[in-house]
């Protein structure tokens, strides 16, 4: 991650799984050391690790944590326990896609593996987390580099809740440009919205790229617009959960007003996210059924009351964008353009990848 | 005010003055009854009673306890006294119009009435400032008269930040049309912005609108292009604090993305307020200033830090919404709808009132 003094999202040392605790942050920096299987499934359920790049990778590596003290076992039951690790581990988030890919991966891996005893496997299944980090960080250093062109100097970027360096183990999706342009030693300002009702972007984005040494902004959601009236955006970025076959995609609620305000002042607005998150199988937006979640996360702030008491609220955690507000798709393999019917197909047909 | 349970915002009875204490609400409800000239005073200052009409009505109200006890005086020192008071009073909030604009109303109206008597020209006093109550209530209703057709059965309203009955001593601006429909027994839904950074949907519009047994439902304010997006919403209806000559207008930060939002989606969006907010010295938007905020209204919420430390953070408290975007102007004398340029000036000029 392209930080000053923020350690890692995730980091394997010397057989030591280290995590940075992201519910405690911005207000401490706390790095734990993950002591055992127990602790990887806790973290991943108390969301101490989010971001669906940075759950697969941990889940990799969790594990190789579940597996380390047992290397001295026959290898059929270090085959076992493995299994059965696995299978726990899937239960601590069981929507997050990419805790299941991970742990799948590996279970994969170990099997794909001929070896006699379980020191090897054990270093084997190390190896294969290792890369599935590496993959993650090269994915956002791709997505970084094709998204550079689009911030030049003194250039006004907008973005939304963490596509960040937080969600992944690497630059981010979003931020990815956004931290390649800094480390190339461009100067511009990034404007942060909040993010209500989570406030992801005040803090998580906001203040990781106040770590990196990023000129950031914060605004409430709702100025937006009264920014880009005023001519300070020239470009927005955000991330995304989905991005259906026809380019419409889903993500945090409030990326659709975002879109839409972008479109009336004729502005740019990109889409970051490697090519995995399209999903070919769904035709439109239309289709992509939209989590409605507790009211309570907008009739409260941290346990606090900030409505009135037996107040009604609707909570959409996501919206989704119609691909005519596109202007294109920044993936590790480079920006998807209009029509995206096309462009997207053949984004996964390139990767040997349709259904 | 069209409610179930809220005591008034203002009430004069029997010679007190009682006002909700809006700084408690919605978590208590509490009515004080005015002691004295620095009561009033403290309430203004301290934002126990807000919104332009309001703060009028109050300080006329406020003028007649300041003299209560001095009835027994010599005319002339009776005078004396008024005057002093009504500069005093005006000291509470030095940018609000509305304040001196009651004070100066009041003070002309004593120098009109030729008492010989203290007690005579206190009791003149108590009539103008029952006026300036009553003309308030039907300015809102007037507002609600014209701007109820807006609201069918079965309709989705949207409104932004409180322009509310609280806000008045009636039924509010961009409430009115709203208390008039659900007084008319029709049948609707209301979407509540929650108004960041200040939350004064949340708190006020969503609180009174609940208590009046209107079906109420709060949003976050970046949730609102989804709830259009949905078809779930056939008006927007806000309030402004000022409408330059072209119609151009300013309004609660957050207005302008609503006004984008809903053009996009065909959405009839409207703008509620009294005939006096029309400013036809300025002739449009660009030369409206918006105020700038302190920057802990963003990043803190109930004296609570909810971003980083040194988060620069930007707080505009109003935006400014081009007339191409608004549907019409709802006031106490009709709709006025574009050209805006034409038909507010005619307005004005109905009014004697041409610059």
């Amino acid at each position: 991650m392209a930080s000053r003094t923020l350690p890692p999202t995730i980091e394997w040392r010397d057989g030591d799984l280290l995590l940075l605790d992201q519910t405690r942050l911005p207000h401490e920096i706390v790095v734990e050391n993950i002591a055992d299987v127990q602790a990887v499934w806790r973290a991943i359920r108390e969301l101490r690790v989010r971001g669906a790049p940075a759950i697969g990778v941990a889940a990799a590596y969790g594990l190789c944590i579940a597996m380390r003290a047992s290397t001295a076992l026959p290898i059929a039951q270090f085959r076992a326990e493995l299994v059965r690790h696995a299978e726990y581990l899937e239960t601590a988030r069981p929507t997050a896609v990419n805790l299941s890919w991970g742990v799948r991966r590996m279970l994969r891996h170990s099997r794909d593996i001929d070896a006699s005893d379980a020191a090897t496997l054990y270093a084997a299944l190390v190896d294969e987390a290792t890369r599935i980090h590496e993959e993650d960080r090269a994915l956002c250093e791709g997505i970084g580099e094709y998204g550079m062109p689009l911030i030049t100097e003194g250039c006004g970027v907008l973005t939304h809740c963490n596509a960040g360096a937080l969600a992944t183990t690497g630059l981010g999706t979003a931020t990815a440009p956004i931290y390649a342009a800094h480390r190339a030693g461009i100067a511009f300002r990034v404007y942060a919205d909040e993010t209500r009702p989570l406030l992801q972007g005040a803090r998580l984005t906001a203040f990781e790229l106040q770590q990196a040494g990023v000129d950031v902004t914060l605004i409430i959601d709702s100025a937006a617009a009264s920014i880009m009236s005023q001519g300070l955006v020239d470009v927005v970025i955000v991330g995304t959960d989905r991005v259906a076959a026809n380019g419409d995609f889903a993500n945090k609620i409030g990326t659709l007003g975002l879109a839409i305000a972008a479109h009336h002042y004729g502005i740019p607005f990109y889409v970051a996210c490697p090519s995995s998150t399209l999903d070919l199988q769904t035709p439109g937006g239309a289709r992509i059924e939209i989590e409605e979640r507790n009211a309570e996360e907008v009739t409260h702030l941290a346990g606090r009351r900030i409505a009135p008491e037996a107040m009604k609220a609707r909570n959409p955690a996501f919206d989704v964008t119609p691909h005519a507000l596109v202007s294109g798709f920044i993936t590790e393999r480079g920006i998807v353009r209009a029509p995206f019917e096309r462009s997207l197909r053949s984004l996964f047909a390139a990767e040997g990848n349709a259904a």
